[in-house]
């Protein structure tokens, strides 16, 4: 079962129409939360005047910060620094508003739409003060004395504050050294990244109840990082985490935003417990896209010394980020992440990189699928093919001089990456180039290309490679049990945010047991039904929740073989397993594992020799994060009369360790790619000056559709098996969306003939209009 | 915490108003059902017509016979003998009703009142048959040929049987030669009890829905038994155990009848899975009295043969048991426990029993607090007071010379109790009784009595002494698990029918932590939280889940202790517990319990040397009940006018081995006091002659109110305690049920100055006004 394109036993499920998303919780007697938010990007609130929404019939409670007051700001699930601390979001805006949509005061009603309607009749006064919205201006003070002073007479205690939150270098080598060597030559490169995000086709939405009963406090709908969540909305209601059950629903995408811990989630438990009235919450889309976690925003400034051969001797950069108006859970993971990944495929002897997290007016920004990788991957692939240009050698060539050698591995750079040590644990990065120009036909699409060229169209080809990084321990969990009738039950600390962790694992439970994978039941993200979970992110379940589950089904196995032996008086030598069935070999007795599990079923055995019920428990403990690495490539094509990009072809090749179901990793890398092109070519957050969202509805946020995204082609190679872990597995989660931006900019450049004349994405109709009538001369100028 | 009179964890809710009943769980898009029933108590089906009732709107289904055909008949959870299956009950009558209440049909609509509705309008044909009603006649044919022709015209293939599903005897020794001996004297008794049950406070219901996103089948409101109903529903719907999920909600009260698996609950749960929509059914007083099992309803014949120092050489027994119209899930237990614990505290040289299990077109009858030793033991006192008035000894000297010695114990008794090897564990039944008397002063009793009988007034002592059986095993289990800030969780496999399971499990774990035991949370009746659990019956949980939750905290200190002892660099004989905080003796350093799970946080900690997490499991396995044992004792007046009775004092003298809590024992008392008192002197369920019920609401069927009941003395003793367990405790959750009717029955003799002129309960104020005018001569030659 391990390796087969196996059907996702989710689907089932899914394609009846009978998942359960957040909205599909319902409670008898609900009230539903509409959230009053800031039409203000930057104000000091004068007044909130609920009288009004209170007067309507069903309307049950109007909170202001005044309310909430006891309630901490958010912390930090990743990457806590301590200078971020002062900038963590407040679950309700006390005395000022700092990005339009920042909550501001909540509604509680019996139906939504009442809800909706009172939410308007609450009556703000705020003050606006000027947006700051530049990261890239120098940092202005982000609470002034006058700030500060209106702050203190609303009770609130406002230390000054800088605009840049968090300053940050890391790096190993000389880097002053090198550069100031004399030898080699210097290229520059500076690389944006538009601000965009992960957009799920689900909103937000979360339904809490205080089961009185029980003593706990019930929480639907919050994917991605339930135990986390947990212990998190325990600690807001000064509850014991094993008080607080979180449950997560169906989801309809997370890629990052969604199932982390914002504002609204907060608001609903805390009005569970205090109203003691079941509280659902569900966003709507213009809602999401002012208040979700917003990601990307990066500009970066790259400077190489670079030998006569090509080789990158020194990189130095820095980057600016556009965090927004508060730091949220991810703290400073996305900065460190782009830090860290900076360098993906090549040697590079001295580095460092200077971070800027940056405050301004606008949504709060988090990780968004491979963070800080994209942004970092784009920059640096602008980069080398900067210096391909400049030294007249192919893109090509200068990537396979500066990769680190198959030899080399396990590589060690000595830097740190979401606080474990950076060894880069397996990988032949040449032999990936190898195959996927063979796969792809890299040198017969150069023919096409040049062909058409000649012909007159504008179409080009490029390339883009990357690392990625996947099983972030440091620990996950699963159990197997089997009942009295052999069913067969995963039960784990897994999250699913939509990826099909649950056919993954129970593939690897089916390969131990050879049983259909098909007839297991996998639970999880029920923090009542498993003690401890990381969830799902960093592109770490099939690595971690994969090896627990592997260790849980061979104990579980043994368990079951042991007890076949002392019953049917064999060695366990003797036994195998086929079907569900122990069985002796060469013989025709044996016991399936549902006979079995009776024979350890304590109310029917009273002389057990093992403990009760066949079930194990099994755990993979990492200290090291895997790599795995890919190429991406892009064919595109520009009409010349109305700079129309149309991506012709896109080729993914991606080596992954293992793929535990080969079609889940390429519905991964397709997904990943429909992303990746959103970022490069349609989606931008854009305001205006004053701070107001300019992209609050999908016909101004622009998502690739169908029509927009080609079928994406596929090459999963499994020439590196990670040695970390017992299945050899990497991760696919990310790498889809990974190189995207940096192989579409380098075709596009291609199909201008206007090397590094791409440097900020997303690459609008309006920009390729512009570069295709100017003189291509003129650019280069200003570029080197 | 052991011993101490804690308050019940339980209450905080329940006092509130907080509790969760079946009624109270409510599901979005619920359907309720309604079930018709037979107005007849045997007869033939011609139609049943649901036309009307579906025309109703909101109707959703109605089902007959025809709908649920694949459903099996309900099966055995206990005493499972062959000869009763064929009268197992069907989930609907098919072709022959055989009492009144008997479902017949469903019917699914959106609101209770529609369904009710409905439900009169279903058409029912039914065509009637006389109606046998007296177990103490001579069998009859239950299916004869007439009724099987029928049947088989209705497709349904009925064997001829006998009014008598079951006859069996039991005993030891060799009564006929000691009969035949010719030395002692020949005493008999003819003994009745009335038929009648549990009513608990709430009827029975259940809420079902089968969640398609989880691919379970979740039941609300069973307690009792959740896990072997769980396997049963699973069964019945053609699921594996795993795929259904049994919660017990509050109940207001178990008794025995409460909480088995009956028709209604096979039909909502089936319901749940083909109609996909929660199912909830809500029985009514009315259909309660009907529906749910009753019991009691047994008539015994004793001889035994008694040497001139009235000791019992021989005791020859049979009983006939009222089962009603079909045997349900208790299979064979009333008869079999009757059987088996008759000989109560006595020595009883040989002893021989035979069992009359007999079928009457009544509602079917199951277990009811202290099944069998309430009948046995009344039946058995009553005979001892006999012997004492015959003899010219004390009723109390008989019983001293005859009970088991302290000095013989343990004691074994040749037969077997509830498919256990019956051996009395531990006691002292003479000890007890110089307790009672001491503690309730029964020669002060004594003298007042006679100073008012010399008064005129017809008052009376008696008492009867009974031995209880309790911790049933052959298993029960509990994890305790440690949050990281510090919560305990007790999940564990026990059932909670009221009794305060919760805080006793509570305090045992506090008591080895030593934290408070109003902290813990005690999770219980969750299939989806621990895997086995056998239930909350026969007096067993305190035993068997009390010793394993004593187990698994035992375990989980030690865990505790080695990772502190690791932490700190101390010997782990250095460390001990104070306040959930593990110390080093005689230092300042110290671990809380919530430090240490922090340091088994496998999301936390790296180089775990334990198991992560701190928990432990632990289980207590046996294959012996242990034998509790008490004294009834009761002073009562007769009014001559009218013949009614007043209880003044009732007094309890119990030995538990060890009381974990003395305050819900003293409550088990003078609960099952008060149910005694029911059977004793007020509950009977009558029948016409046409089989039509007398008895269908409490208008009719009489249950003592707080009016009725006196303030019920007690004292519990631990002379006795268990060496079968680690606690050294017996049960409490009967014992104030047993010997009501022998104790009230020998204190109207007393009071009536007749000597063994009760031999039937309920004793109402009718026979008691005949018995106060006719002569007691005349009444005492018809009894020897």
């Amino acid at each position: 079962m391990i390796g087969a394109r196996a059907l996702r036993i989710e689907d089932r499920v899914l394609l009846r129409g009978a998942g359960r998303f957040a909205a599909d919780t319902q409670r008898a007697g609900e009230l539903h939360m509409r959230v009053v938010r800031s039409p203000i990007a930057h104000g000091r609130i004068v007044s909130i005047d609920g009288t009004e929404a209170l007067r309507l019939d069903g309307v049950t409670a109007v909170w202001t910060y005044a309310d909430i007051a006891d309630l901490p700001a958010i912390g930090f699930r990743l990457t806590p620094r301590e200078e971020l601390l002062p900038y963590r979001q407040p679950v309700l805006a006390r005395s000022i508003v700092r990005y339009v949509g920042e909550p501001v005061a909540v509604v509680f009603a019996e139906s939504s739409y009442l809800a909706e309607d009172a939410a308007e009749l609450v009556d703000l006064e705020i003050e606006p003060l000027p947006a700051h919205l530049d990261p890239d201006a120098e940092p202005v003070d982000w609470v002034d004395a006058e700030q500060a002073s209106w702050a203190a007479g609303h009770g609130e205690n406002l230390p000054a504050q800088d605009s840049e939150a968090s300053v940050f270098t890391i790096g190993y080598g000389d880097v002053d050294a090198a550069f100031s060597s004399g030898e080699g030559r210097v290229f520059t490169m500076d690389a944006r990244i538009g601000r965009h995000t992960g957009v799920p086709m689900e909103c937000r939405g979360l339904v809490a109840v205080y089961d009185e009963a029980e003593g706990q406090l019930i929480v639907d709908g919050a994917a991605k990082v339930p135990f986390w969540n947990r212990e998190a909305i325990a600690a807001m209601n000064g509850l014991t985490p094993s008080r607080v059950v979180v449950r997560e629903t169906h989801v309809g995408g997370g890629f990052g935003p969604r199932g982390e811990l914002y504002p609204e989630d907060v608001l609903v438990t805390v009005a569970a417990m205090r109203l003691r009235a079941p509280i659902k919450w569900i966003e709507d889309r213009q809602e999401h896209l002012m208040a979700t976690n917003h990601s990307r925003g990066q500009h970066h400034r790259l400077r190489a010394l670079v030998d006569d051969d090509g080789y990158i001797r020194a990189l130095d950069a820095s980057f600016t980020l556009d965090q927004g108006a508060y730091v949220r859970t991810h703290g400073a993971t996305v900065a460190s992440l782009t830090a860290s990944m900076l360098p993906g495929p090549y040697v590079i002897d001295n580095f460092r990189v200077t971070a800027h997290v940056r405050l301004t007016h606008k949504t709060p920004a988090g990780t968004y699928r491979s963070p800080g990788r994209y942004e970092g991957t784009f920059a640096r692939e602008r980069l080398i093919d900067t210096i391909a240009h400049g030294l007249g050698l192919s893109r090509e060539e200068v990537r396979r001089r500066n990769f680190i050698g198959r030899e080399q591995m396990p590589y060690e750079r000595p830097i740190e990456a979401m606080g474990t040590h950076m060894v880069h644990d397996s990988g032949d990065y040449a032999l990936l180039f190898d195959k996927a120009a063979e796969r792809f036909g890299f040198s017969t699409i150069r023919e096409i290309v040049s062909r058409r060229r000649a012909a007159g169209e504008r179409v080009g080809f490029g390339f883009g490679y990357f690392v990625e990084k996947s099983g972030i321990g440091p620990s996950e969990g699963a159990r197997v049990v089997i009942d009295d009738a052999g069913g067969v039950t995963v039960i784990c600390g897994a999250s699913s945010v939509g990826q099909g962790v649950d056919t993954v694992l129970a593939q690897v439970v089916a390969e131990v047991l050879d049983v259909p994978h098909d007839t297991i039941r996998v639970v999880r993200g029920r923090t009542d039904q498993f003690q401890y979970g990381r969830g799902a992110f960093a592109t770490r379940l099939a690595v971690m929740a994969g090896s627990a589950a592997l260790n849980a089904a061979t104990a579980l196995r043994d368990k079951a073989f042991r007890v076949a032996a002392a019953e049917l008086a064999v060695s366990v030598e003797q036994l195998r397993i086929r079907g569900g069935v122990v069985e002796v070999e060469g013989s025709e007795q044996g016991l399936s594992l549902g006979q079995i599990a009776g024979l350890l079923d304590p109310l029917r055995a009273n002389d057990l020799k093992e403990e009760p019920g066949l079930s194990a428990d099994g755990w993979f403990h990492t200290d090291h994060m895997t790599y795995p690495y890919g190429l991406h490539a892009a064919l595109v094509r520009i009409d010349e009369a109305t700079g129309r990009l149309e991506v012709e072809r896109f080729m993914v090749a991606y080596d992954v360790g293992r793929a535990l179901n080969p079609t889940l990793v390429e519905g991964q890398i397709a997904g990943g790619v429909a992303q990746g092109l959103g970022g490069a070519l349609y989606e931008e957050f854009l305001y205006a000056p004053d701070g107001t969202p300019l992209c609050t509805t999908f016909m101004d946020y622009l998502i690739p559709t169908s029509a927009e995204v080609p079928d994406v082609e596929t090459l999963v190679t499994e020439d590196a098996p990670s040695p970390l872990n017992p299945l050899g597995v990497k991760g696919a989660g990310e790498g889809g969306t990974t190189a995207v931006a940096a192989a579409i900019a380098s075709a596009v450049d291609d199909a201008l003939q206007q090397p590094g004349a791409i440097d900020a994405v997303p690459i609008t109709p309006g920009t390729l209009h512009r570069l295709l009538h100017q003189t291509t001369t003129q650019h280069l100028t200003t570029k080197e």
